[in-house]
């Protein structure tokens, strides 16, 4: 195996320094990133405020940010402004759109610098940009997780033609103290914690569905970025907290079917509020009826030879959402027009990159600027 | 989610005391099960000696057990010794065959007990019995693993429908200390070892095949075993070292298709001794040519729907590995009848049970007597 000497290395500057823009969905001040600092502060930060945009958002001095809230949304889009969220963090997929980046790490505001068993703070943007480096292995399981990492390998009867992996579009990673339940959950179990700390990467493996969460992800967005739609969620629409959900299973199937691959498993934060579950659960019962459907259809998604974009795929996905989703309430409908104005947004602000071309390594283009 | 009670708990009496057989196939005295004594003196041994028949294996003392040597399985099986491999460790299967209990846990007699990070000594018996008897997740992914571990659930997004899980039919351990690596890799990395304890058990997908070893390997016999079969390695054969892996696919195939678990993960053991790569690579290089088309193979067996037990499973899965790896080398022929000569010699030690009824409770038949 080829190594590619990123892991153990301490980088002398920071990986990926320009080529990855840190998104963050907020409707408060950011003190959460004076703990980020040592980590977050070479990148520029997209800010998404959700909520009233009369409100000033205050972020700490010294970080590189670029704030847009629902006035800049509407008058940058226009019409197709109907296609980001409102009063939900699904919002966050604007800040998708509008960066000019390779990469996208994505953090909520509840979420703080976790510690390793050791006791050492962990820097999550660092070990995303490791998955994201490194390849994935979705077609044979290896049971010793991450067969890049250092001190591992591929184990006896791992087939050598498998061995190279295909290139990494999604790095899930995970959360200690407040575990991502559903409402339910939370009900019934409000005292439970996530302390188990897990330190595997590992390949979601083709075929296979996960529940995506939109707390601490990275993506490589030339590769995946128009999958990465959020959804319509919050004020006005029957169904909230599903927008994580959504992505993650529009994108799998998407990366599936371009040999992309998605891992998920390090680096953790620490989640430290619980949101309510009485709220939670008005916002989610649609979805948790609903995703007893949505995930048999996206288990048996299909896509046609011709679709070798991810647009192309995005869009027949979208026809087969209504199809075959729509009469399982008109809210599928709405939703799958969404996702063909999201695309028509995306081309708009991403003209001139043939983004989503899976098949080959695609340049940065000219307009890096901020 | 029911809580099974297993978790956290310590029993008074070992799990599973009467119901589970320990199988080790060996060469030598049995030294190494001193150190797991305490795990494992509860239970009955069955011990396959592999090679000269006339040596004499010795046991600690304190053991229940029951040594078969080359002599005995001749002249238990007759002409159907043939299906038995010889100066293999997959003679092992002989021990699943005789054995009357539900459950079985094998172990090579190079693997000691491990310790965790807290330096407490793992009973990778008990770990195994709580995997097999806990449900299994194969058909949509949880991000925090195991959900029926003590502190973890399902998380948000995943279908509630799928929560029940279905019945484990395998549980896969790991090792630290000399990874179970093939002889190329062997001989490009001699000195790495496996320092890292994942802390997590979890299922395999549906769909995935994954390379299990059967150096720590547990199974609910009544539910598997007949698929549990070594194959031909060894003495007279142009392959070894293939035989937990072919034993691990044809199992892992006809889990999938009878909706049975297959779990991987903790425990961990220790594996004392990496094996000679020279030799490995003259046992191994037909395997790693042939495993190109092997998993190929697998990965797309299909089941007639009247393939309801294991056995007819088994015997389809023979006739597949005819007609289609055949060409390959006239070995998978003679394969694929020792498959065939192995059932029928499974049906003729295990008469009275319902053997491989996957879909009901199958009660221990009445010959439990040693």
């Amino acid at each position: 195996m080829v190594d590619s000497g990123l892991y153990g290395a301490v980088p002398s500057t920071p990986l990926l320094k320009d080529e990855l823009d840190i998104v963050i969905p907020t409707i408060r001040n950011l003190d959460f990133l004076e703990m980020w600092r040592p980590f977050f502060q070479p990148y520029h930060l997209i800010i998404v405020q959700d909520g009233d945009p009369s409100k000033t958002i205050k972020v700490p001095e010294g970080f590189d940010y670029k704030l847009y809230n629902r006035n800049d949304i509407n008058h940058m889009l226009g019409p197709k402004a109907s296609c980001i969220s409102v009063k939900d963090s699904a919002c966050r997929c604007f800040g998708f759109l509008v960066s000019k980046k390779k990469y996208i790490f994505t953090i909520d505001d509840d979420c703080f610098v976790a510690k390793d068993p050791s006791g050492k703070e962990i820097n999550a943007l660092e070990q995303h940009i490791k998955n994201l480096l490194s390849p994935s292995t979705p077609f044979f399981f290896n049971t010793l997780y991450d067969p890049f990492r250092e001190g591992a390998d591929f184990v006896r009867g791992y087939p050598f033609s498998l061995r190279e992996g295909i290139t990494t579009a999604v790095s899930h990673g995970l959360w200690l103290n407040i575990p991502d339940y559903d409402a339910p959950t939370q009900l019934v179990k409000p005292l439970e914690r996530n302390t188990r700390y897990v330190d595997a990467v590992l390949t979601i493996p083709m075929g296979t569905l996960f529940p995506m969460c939109g707390m601490n992800l990275a993506f490589n967005r030339e590769l995946i970025g128009p999958a990465m739609y959020f959804g319509l969620m919050g004020d006005g629409q029957p169904i909230g907290r599903y927008d994580d959900m959504w992505a993650g299973w529009c994108s799998k199937v998407i990366c599936d079917h371009l040999a992309l691959g998605v891992k998920t498993g390090l680096p953790y934060i620490w989640h430290s509020k619980a949101s309510d579950p009485f709220a939670n659960l008005r916002k989610e019962y649609n979805g948790i009826h609903w995703q007893e459907e949505m995930v048999p259809f996206f288990q048996s998604v299909k896509f046609p030879k011709g679709c070798t974009t991810v647009q192309k795929c995005y869009i027949e996905l979208s026809k087969q959402v209504k199809a075959r989703l729509g009469k399982l309430d008109p809210y599928f409908n709405k939703l799958a027009d969404s996702m063909v104005t999201w695309i028509e947004a995306w081309d708009e602000f991403n003209p001139s990159e043939n983004m989503g071309a899976a098949t080959a390594e695609v340049p940065n283009g000219p307009a890096q600027g901020k």
